[in-house]
């Protein structure tokens, strides 16, 4: 079991509830932590920043975690699963990473008889609208039990995921709007590769997501109640509804990317046409005043008395006729 | 539970059937809707325009309504599903949007013991053949139950997308005309994508259509009777057949669009070889010509007696030459 | 219940069998159907053409035919289905239509226990090789029941997709043999493109027909006898070696698209090369005779002796230096 | 029931093993495979030609074959398939034909409770490995059942696709060399194509057969013991990599097409600009020559002191100003 | 059964383990395999090499090995498989050739009750792990069973993927950065087909290697016990997480391959446009020179006292002419 070096040093924040009452402690000790649970009720535990080790040890210590589960923690590389332990059930998920555009974090839960655990990558904040519904005391999270708690965290997860996905959206629909204008300049294909990637991300994210998902709807586990259940229907749904989203995206990226290369390659070849045509017509006549041009000493047409508006008018002969059969041929 | 500012009011209408009687009224209150509902019988709601949350709120009350579903009404772009819950099921589904041609809005409906519930984004027109059917007593959707009035509301909504698929296949024989004689224009490509387009949004309201008409065949509920589900065998039969168009467009327009890049490359060679060979041919005159047309004292070519002819003879072979091996190689 | 007013006027045909006596009627009335039937024994009334929704109405009447399996008679752009009734399975299926090349047209089946119905858009003749063996009286058509009747029908119809296929398969091979030639004119695209169409359309024919063939083996019904299952089994085996015949052309048509592409962009390449070699040699001599074509009074090389021939020979060490550069670039 | 009358006359070997005992005859009558037969034991007859219908219905009648499976044996263009039969287990499987490269011929396998039949379209020799162990008396095909027979015949059929697809694989990489060494011909467009073609018809052969070993494994039949069914499973494993080969060898055709389509458009890309740079830099310089050999009265530079060698510089910096402006734009 | 005579000689290195006591020799003989696996507890046999056909029988003797399983062992282009067998589980597992990079070699495994045999195709170290764990006496491989061992084994053997695979995804970002600045050069696209390759072997080492996990995991057998199941799930996750990578790779790279085709084509479309566009400009002002250097006698042009510059200003006229035609249809 390894950490990453590179990772912050891990603050711990607590959330205690039992009988209506709520401790919320944001930077805390494992001490502390082992204190409040053996008062009984409902405590979520959570880590941010996975610099130390020991830290998971010792947190796995107080809540009896699986050792395998708490290596899949220090991992950050996982893709998202639901694994069934006797003591807790283990889920990966994973977060926009709101510091790196286009990436995304790894987020661990643990959810047991009486504690939720999660551990983040990084301090993030994608938790703040559970802890503010949290300290509203008429709130359901805090008449519900374990299993709606970790429910509204996971709500919260996969909802943060919705502006991100607008704003790619809205990404795409500018530079569908350039290229059907035919206004798009050379670096839209690189926009339209990084929306791809981007695409890919959360793909990989959102994917496995879903399996995790169905998989906790249909956990043969008492810790689900049938009620969290129906909750848990709603978040497999925008789940869903985001990866018809990327799909569409995936597909409108495909098409646009297709549409610009046909229009830039239809514009070229236009203007590769037209030019050419150009330097055809010319070509020939600049030949004709080449062949004037020699200075041979027996070149009778010289001498003649309207030899030069004569060749004028070959010329302009040759021009006429070179266009009708261009037209003719439908390539004007 | 939050609502779309910009959505219009909403005009709830009513329908209510009891031993043969049809109350029908197009705009109502709540409170009239509560009273009709209480005299029994068969109730069908329709809201149109989801403006105001209050409407949901009191209307949720009166039914009984899932306050989840009740979100989901709110949010517009879902995807089309069917849920069940213990008072009613409950159906997203999506319908072409009459004043925003390749668009679709929701319609979702609730279907309880006595009651069908529907409500739309705007005002729309498309249960219109319902209601017709509706004041004719002697009709079959008078006599059957509510299962079958949620049947007749699915069929309506089904069948107003063939319309539209047919108008999008006349679109693409058009283009396939056009291209297949070689005539479409470059815009043509523009066109191709926005069909695409439009397939696009079609499927994303109909493939997910088809797992909900499976799903409420299968039911595991007394709601739906046995004759009924040979009618909803029917609606189904026409989603697969709509999917089965769209998919046969889909095919159709990718196989135009390479038709059409290919058929514009190939015309497009053929000018440029044309060109390219007229000009090849006459840059070695060009050249023959300079050559006799330099200013050295002593070129003995220029005072040939015969000199002009002969250089004129000379190209004469040279471009006779040219053209040998041009047809000889196959490129003429 | 619509019928096309296109469509000709139905003719009804009806074979009756009982007891080893067979009546065979080629223009006949309803009412003599309704006679024939009552007779008892096996019953096949063949309807060619679907004008008149009346004739449609009062054969429903006589089979007790169900309205929504009438419906699907009436419009002829069904896909290939199988539905159990109670009174009857109801198959649509389709045929290539004799008249268009490349379209399909609807038959529709409707198997009894002791009859079965065609209904065909057109007067077609596909079953004409049933009608043959129903004449003669030791054949096993005549000793079998009506599920071996209808699997005599099935046949015909599948087995009439061979010779279209094999004739779009020797088209392909042609277009093979003359694309790997590089002799392909500029319309095999075209060509392609209308194979391509074909194996679509008779794609959809037959898709799901499988499902119907498969569907009607395993049918949970008394109607199909066990040896006719066996029969059965063998139309299944032939749709499904017509959609592999399908696959295949189809994989064949996408690799001769892009063999011919290739092979037209590596030809017009190769051409263009030369044609630009032979231009870019030309270009940097032009500018040399250019430079002793110009008028200065002060321009020493002019008055040499050997300054013309010498000019020839820097010229001709141009060209053989750019072609050996040429070719050391390996350009030639 | 016909038969291709292009077909040789079929010769009909025979195998007879009884406690110990091998009769083998190359060439027999089928009176003397009656009378074999009839003496007990296990009975190999080996087909090779189908130009008999006779011999056919003979065998089919010594054997009891189903008049089906014979009309399939018959038609040489079938899929592979498994079909059970009461009396006896009917296999088409396909075997690269010798004769014709890139082809494969049909062969159907019968397998009884006493006897194995085999019929080959053409004389061929993938038997000769089985006749040969069949010699050894001690050889482990000689002491079991008539199922290790039929195990020890699909055996040889399967082995004998891995040299040619070995003899593709060498070809495969053999283009593969000269294609990223950029030495291929353009003819390597065609020999992809040939090759693509040959995994069709391999995969066309193979992909079914996969089917037929699963399904003659999982057999429910007493005919196939359980010691063979995991031979069996030994020739279902080599399918199975048979057919991954094919995809592998078909993604590695598929990525060479593109990558020689890339490399040659690259390089032929290359090629164009370096050569319209050339004439692009002559032409300006052309030009200004050719203003100087205007016949102008009036033209001062002409006779200025040093207008030769100034024109020249005002060429040579024009030429070096459009180099370093190329070069400045990254196009050299 | 044949062994490649390529191969080198085998070495055999055996590990016992019983009651706590560990024996480990790195070359050793079979008759002492045999001695040290009569004396009970836990054996492991690692062969390096299989160069000899006669140390698989002695081994297949010693240890019950089936014969087709040892045949597989001797064939080593297996793909990834699990066969049961009564005496034992026989797993065949591809690992990355540290000598070959992208190339596989074939690793054999036998599960026994009390056994595990593993055959390399060559002297590899990525067992080193493993046996530095087996050293230490208090590790968990020393207290579980033989299903630990192997899993270890299997571990071992999937983990040393990962390495290869991040160098692949940095050689693939670095692609990726030199074809979005627009500086890769003409060879990437060969280094993007290598990166294909690469990707294919592992995937075909991996995708069936998936199916193996899951089997073992589901393996209805006794030898694998339920705490072992859930290590293996970890293997599992660990080759799902790399077909993952992989799949990702494939895609980046598909995308890497069209980006710098269409960068490519779009900047060289650039160049030429503006290089043709130079052309243009000059090929009628060439013309218009060529005119006034014909040599005819009556020109009364040539004679104007300012007709030199008269000409000038006409073509400077000329050129801004068309370079503002250029601009007004947006090619410039």
């Amino acid at each position: 079991m390894q950490a990453d070096p590179a990772a912050p040093r891990p603050t711990i924040a607590v959330v205690h509830m039992r009988e209506g009452a709520l401790t919320e402690e944001r930077e805390t000790t494992i001490e502390r932590v082992r204190e409040l649970r053996e008062r009984g009720g409902t405590t979520w535990v959570a880590v941010a920043g996975l610099g130390d080790v020991e830290v998971l040890r010792q947190l796995g210590e107080v809540f009896s975690l699986h050792r395998l589960a708490l290596e899949d923690v220090a991992h950050t590389h996982q893709r998202p699963k639901l694994e069934d332990y006797p003591e807790h059930q283990f889920l990966v998920l994973r977060v926009l990473d709101p510091t790196h555009p286009g990436e995304t974090e790894q987020l661990c839960m643990f959810l047991g008889d009486d504690f939720v655990l999660t551990f983040e990558e990084h301090r993030g904040d994608c938790f703040d609208p559970v802890r503010h519904r949290l300290r509203d005391p008429s709130s359901r999270i805090r008449r519900n039990g374990v299993d709606y708690l970790a429910y509204a965290l996971m709500d919260a997860i996969v909802d943060a995921y919705f502006p991100a996905m607008e704003a790619l959206g809205d990404r795409l629909e500018a530079v569908e709007e350039s290229v059907v204008a035919g206004t798009a300049p050379a670096a839209v294909v690189r926009e339209l590769h990084e929306a791809r990637r981007e695409l890919l991300v959360a793909r990989r994210a959102l994917w496995p997501l879903r399996e995790v998902m169905a998989g906790l709807m249909r956990a043969d586990s008492a810790r689900v109640t049938t009620e969290t259940r129906v909750y848990l229907r709603d978040v497999y749904d925008h789940v869903v509804q985001l990866l018809d989203l990327l799909e569409n995206y995936r597909e409108l990226g495909a098409s646009l990317t297709e549409l610009h290369l046909a229009s830039a390659s239809i514009r070229l070849n236009e203007v590769m046409k037209v030019l050419t045509m150009i330097a055809t017509i010319f070509i020939p006549l600049t030949f004709v005043v080449g062949v004037y041009g020699m200075n041979f000493k027996h070149m009778p047409e010289l001498t003649w008395r309207y030899g030069y508006p004569a060749v004028l008018l070959v010329m302009l002969g040759i021009a006429l006729g070179m266009l009708m059969w261009f037209r003719r041929r439908g390539w004007l």
